[in-house]
């Protein structure tokens, strides 16, 4: 099938044309590279969009079912949802995502719904190009809304946060002193604090912890693009079904403000800027991956690390060679 | 004077020459980077090795009186001693840390203590790569410890870490509850955690503060550089003078099992190797630096930006301008 067959099919809404034109965003080989960047230039003339909401949680707040609860919510007020994964340490566990679907059994059935597991391997830098594109291959597809996933390990918070319009933490009810490990730098990206699992006998907890993260936002100085009272902590109970009407209009109205305040388009500019200076620089540094320049850094390296040479005359001889190609 | 004369002036012990060498490997003029370059290669050819210490702690800890107190018992055992500053907020505050010689009086005037200021600009990648030379001059120079201490902020004491055999870390004594914000990552990082301010009414608290230190070390995986019993927390009271000596001695002993071990010399050459390939990196990345290649990369960001042209494609643009030079 040509670029422009998949083009036209993805707009129309076809799910296998969809799940191809994913598998084509995903690849690393040269020629699918450049099909790829064809494909998302064409898509990009559709000028769909669909609201974004980056999710981070590490494992055991409860991520998949809020998912699949959020989604099946959405979907049951004729919202088309999709669910992309972005996953880094799946290149250790061997997929560790794979199994989203079993995961969310309801919401892969439901027919306004759509879910991707996440790409089973490569480095954070390939994982973010990619899922970047797969966003925008389900944004002109028509859907609604696409929610990416993460499990917060390492610097994938910030690759969904720089792919998202809203980026929503979600935190399971901690114990009094018990610590969450939520980086100041990740409470400042976040949008929207989820407190999951009030339900049963952790609701104690879990109003106690988000009085303290609400106590929390209220610290950090309010963002030019927030509304008064964002970012909000907010109690869900995704096994109830709980809460989650709430934290749905408050989205909305997170999102509506922004909008209208030109907000929203700034951070989709800057994003899109973003991007373009991270993948220059990952193009500057892919001169070291060919199988040459491995070579000779490995070399240069042992010399080094034997002291025949200091790091900095071993750099210059490297990257005279790499200037000589 | 040329350079050769320069490294035997530095290899003699002449304070100017030193602060000469140091003003020189700390210029970002091309010719004295190439000047430097071949000093640095001079110097290595001594084969003098000093213990070098990185040290990081936020303001309030009392890093200077530390620094001072520390620095003056190891000159009274007749040990020569420098003090480099890495403090990438200097580029901001103009020079927070320029007032070093002032803040340690007394080791300022120790005949075998010397102390640099921090250089008060630039990024961080580049005050990297001059401290490090500056490390290299000190020893040459035939200083048995140097000093390298950090503030603290962002990634500088990576930085340090990966200049240093052996990271420090200095904290305050800490309320109840209180966190100290020390993450994970710097945790793992640290040879030794000290509690300073183990004085007076703080005491109690130091001592509590270096107890939970102690059990967040433990909880951490043993490394293979550690002999038992370590990474250790210790307190001392740099203003009464209390605890250094032991601190000291505990240094000494995992300097001595790390260097017996054959530790000490793995992790400078996988040091030495590290910053070879972040020079090669920046150097890579410096091609965006010329100022045609800023205003490409800006008017580009600006059509990115402005949705005429995605990301990807606009990357690609700029890299093959880059490659026809």
């Amino acid at each position: 099938m040509d670029i422009e067959t998949i083009a036209e099919k993805v707009l129309n809404g076809d799910r296998r044309a969809l799940s191809r034109a994913i598998t084509l965003v995903e690849s690393s080989r040269a020629d699918h590279r450049e099909a790829s960047a064809g494909l998302i230039q064409r898509l990009a003339q559709s000028g769909r969009q669909a609201l974004r909401i980056g999710l981070s949680g590490t494992p055991g707040v409860g991520k998949s079912t809020f998912i699949e609860s959020f989604g099946m919510m959405l979907t049951q007020a004729e919202l088309r949802v999709a669910v992309l994964a972005v996953d880094p340490s799946s290149a250790r566990s061997g997929g560790s995502i794979l199994g989203d679907k079993t995961r969310m059994d309801q919401l892969a059935r439901a027919p306004g719904a759509f879910i991707r597991p996440s790409p089973s391997q490569t480095h954070l830098g390939g994982i973010a190009r990619r899922s970047r594109e797969a966003v925008a291959v389900c944004e002109a597809a028509g859907f609604d809304v696409v929610l990416i996933e993460t499990v917060g390990v390492g610097q994938s918070e910030t690759v969904v946060a720089e792919i998202s319009d809203l980026f929503i933490l979600l935190l399971a009810p901690a114990g009094g002193d018990e610590l969450q490990g939520v980086k100041r730098g990740i409470m400042e990206m976040a949008d929207m604090i989820l407190i999951n699992k009030a339900d049963g006998e952790l609701k104690p907890a879990a109003s106690r912890t988000c009085a303290d993260y609400a106590g929390a936002l209220r610290l950090l100085r309010k963002r030019p693009q927030d509304p008064e009272g964002f970012p909000k902590a907010l109690m869900v109970s995704a096994i109830e079904q709980a809460g989650l009407e709430t934290a749905w209009t408050e989205m909305k109205s997170l999102e509506g403000w922004r909008r209208e305040a030109g907000h929203l388009q700034a951070r989709r500019a800057a994003q899109a800027r973003y991007w373009f200076r991270e993948d220059v620089k990952r193009g500057l540094l892919a001169q070291l991956e060919t199988p040459a320049a491995r070579t000779h850094m490995t070399e240069l390296g042992e010399a080094v690390a034997r002291g025949e040479i200091t790091p900095a005359l071993a750099a210059e001889e490297m990257l005279s060679a790499l200037r000589q190609g």
